[in-house]
């Protein structure tokens, strides 16, 4: 990448003035409402909605062309009908805008008219503008102050996640799903059919970028496949890099087509490059997210795992997807499981890892007891402590009312929890992560989950991960452990 | 099975009188608690609790033997030290009682000294009393109102879903979950270390239950694989039958082994033999779940999915996954296409199916006619609906309101959506089929999440389930296929 080109990116995720053309006087056409996105958003340079109508829009001026504007435009936003497009990025090229995201849609995704149509964006891109799409949500950048049409609430704290992603839905989900999982976002990009600007220039401009830490990328096709590979060999060597690569099966190509006129390619060829690279690959969202919050908040991932919890068959279950993921469970030396043992007065309860506490809730001291035996004692990267939320909530209480003591409740009890484990992981300097399972799906149980949610915030906040299940624990402990293997190569 | 052993097991899912041995005086043991569960579930026989000590106990009586029980026990839930467990299960032999449930652990799981303990319990039960455990929460029986330790809140409406499981943590995980989903339960049977009865007999039992529509598994181990196999093969010639098999790594192995001293097995073997007998194989509770909820409301389920939603990221995920799974994604016709083109006014929708909606929320009446367009003129199993619920609920109503509309909410949505969908479903016999994605995870935002829980009981009630993501959706359709096509033999 250029240092031109580097500085066209940077004006463009932080641009001090943004033209909007498309739609700007029809209500919620996609052009009006981008552009009360960014005025909900908070941007702090200068909107310029651009219709030969003029006018006004919500207090702001309408301007009729490009060239009536006082101030720099780093970034237009597009969204006239296909047809219109080229001659609208040529008058933007013409008065030296960086760059511009193409959200109109019927390029390449449509056919050969549409392809043509984008062949004629990639002659002007190439003439000295920078091109985002067609067909795309364009920039969310939380320090340029900028989003999609539907980012207006996202979060406005930036962080060290980066995305790449050829679908504005995936992108839009991220943003929703970060600031549960207390991941903040550097920059979310939105390319669509790429026809300029695509996965590999993208990743190369984010690997020089010192605000993002960790890069997520959803691609459906690449445009030079062994290109694009050599790059992600750099980056992954100072930066994980997450890949979802969609439309790797004949039905899911299909949809790609349909979609941003991508090619899919073949699944085990693609994901076994993308490995050999040092990407992490996932597939699906939910699998992304998980490694993400596992690079994020465990700085020292690794794959021996020790699992400290009720219930057998997640002991079970967790051991046989531990072995799929290349993780192990080594058992406890003798030493440590008879150490263990006597915090239990029945048998029954398997110490040797996973440690089955076989009630559901031990006293918060005694898990913090028997974690510290677990991470002081043995060889163990990440401790992963499952609690059943929904059992301590709505279960306990019943038992311990019918017999005259003071019930608990999930909050105080993992409040009371989290103390100890966060003494401990900064004594020890291993991994803690927890499972806050929650087994209640009834409109009238949402209480549960609202505990749940609001403790998870503050494990979060103290450097702690917490999943949903034990199998999501897992899957993003494996990457983030595959992460950091390509990054020690 | 014989007649006799029939008897018996019918007697235990119905007790008139439950015997319970072990911790009764004392405060929060086992043995305590499942008597105060009992009390709580609702439990229309007598109780019987038994201890030396005598006296009282939430207002029952305490015998001091089983000797001095008036009327016929049925059933016994034993929870004395392991060491003390055949000279109860004598005594319950003596007195006729048909089977007991035992809850003690310190069994084969343990190791050599408890397999010897064991073996003698078999001894027992040979001479004429069925025994489900040890190590083990028994029996669960809305009809029979009695239920597990911590079963007390599960419902007590009965229905046509019925689950084995070696572990009782997976068999509560099911009476928590079941609700939500609508799913009644006619007979849960946790069974340990299955030391007589166990997945066979079991198995062989709920086929003749008329109770039980649908079976559930859950196994660690099987005593004798080939007659297992067998007699699944005819079980799956008359109900489905979903199991999903724990211990098959070398680590799940072991877990299982020190679990309920069950030897795991490989999973290949496993896997395959369980498929070639006809059962749906998956993998961990959830999958369970969605299996069980489409073989409940899907009565003509078929792999030719159609679906209908925002986002092509979203199409292009579901198609790599439902080529996957041997799912279709028939191209509509082009007749049909050119049809659906006229509910769309801008370009970069995919008619073909996926149908792309674009816009995340359609009106309801626009999306009720696509869905009968397609219906009724493509050879389609199953249409899915994809609804983005946070949205609607958070992002619709910002827009609308800077426009000056009338804001949507997302509970009035889903209600105008239903009634069109339920008549097309009627008129047409096909499948509908929802997702409900609900991107929306942090506490305050708890809300979107009780309307999607409440809206989902309305669909369901109206015959159509609802999953939490296109993934669970896909995953589950194909299970149901799969059983029907086993049953079709």
């Amino acid at each position: 990448m250029s240092p031109e080109e580097r500085r066209q990116l940077d004006r463009m995720f932080s641009p001090r003035g943004l033209a909007l053309f498309g739609g700007i006087s029809t209500p919620v056409s996609f052009g009006q409402l981008i552009l009360l996105s960014q005025i909900r958003y908070g941007f702090r340079g200068r909107l310029y909605p651009i219709s030969s109508k003029g006018g006004e829009i919500a207090g702001l001026k309408i301007y009729r062309s490009l060239r009536e504007v006082e101030g720099p435009v780093d970034l237009a936003a597009i969204s006239v009908p296909a047809r219109a497009v080229p001659q609208v990025l040529g008058q933007c090229l013409d008065v030296g805008v960086a760059g511009a995201q193409i959200h109109s849609s019927g390029f390449a995704e449509t056919g050969k008219e549409g392809a043509d149509l984008e062949s004629e964006i990639r002659e002007i891109a190439a003439r000295g503008i920078r091109v985002l799409g067609p067909n795309c949500f364009g920039i969310h950048s939380p320090r340029g102050g900028i989003t999609f049409l539907p980012g207006f609430d996202f979060s406005k704290e930036p962080g060290p996640v980066a995305m790449i992603s050829q679908s504005g839905g995936v992108a839009t989900d991220l943003g929703h799903e970060a600031p549960a999982l207390g991941l903040g976002l550097s920059k979310v990009v939105s390319f669509g059919n790429g026809c300029d600007l695509e996965a590999r220039s993208l990743l190369e401009y984010l690997a020089g970028d010192t605000e993002t830490r960790y890069i997520a990328a959803y691609m459906e096709g690449v445009r030079d496949g062994r290109r694009f590979l050599e790059t992600l060999r750099g980056v992954t060597r100072e930066k994980p890099v997450v890949i979802w690569k969609g439309g790797l099966s004949p039905l899911g190509a299909r949809a790609a087509l349909s979609h941003t006129g991508s090619m899919g390619g073949e699944a085990r060829v693609w994901n076994g490059a993308l490995a050999q690279a040092g990407a992490v690959t996932v597939q699906g969202l939910d699998e992304m997210l998980d490694t993400l919050a596992s690079l994020n908040y465990l700085k020292n991932p690794g794959p021996r795992l020790a699992l400290l919890g009720g219930g057998g068959a997640i002991g079970v279950f967790v051991s046989d997807m531990a072995h799929r993921r290349g993780l192990q469970i080594p058992s406890f030396s003798s030493e440590t499981q008879n150490r263990l043992k006597n915090y239990f007065s029945t048998p029954g309860n398997s110490m040797a890892n996973p440690l089955d506490t076989g009630s559901p809730a031990l006293p918060a001291d005694t898990i913090g007891a028997l974690a510290r035996e677990i991470l002081t004692r043995e060889p163990v990267d990440v401790l992963i402590i499952v609690v059943l939320v929904r059992t301590i909530e709505k279960e306990l209480p019943a038992f311990y009312t019918m017999n005259g003591m003071e019930p608990p409740s999930a909050g105080s009890y993992l409040k009371e929890l989290l103390e100890p484990l966060t003494k401990l992981k900064k004594e020890t300097g291993r991994e803690i992560a927890m499972v806050f399972e929650n087994r209640a799906h009834l409109p009238e149980e949402v209480d549960v989950e609202r505990i749940s949610r609001e403790m998870q915030q503050q494990y979060q906040h103290s450097g702690i991960p917490v999943y949903p299940s034990a199998e999501r624990a897992l899957r993003g402990i494996s990457g983030a452990v595959a992460a950091m293997r390509s990054m020690e190569r």
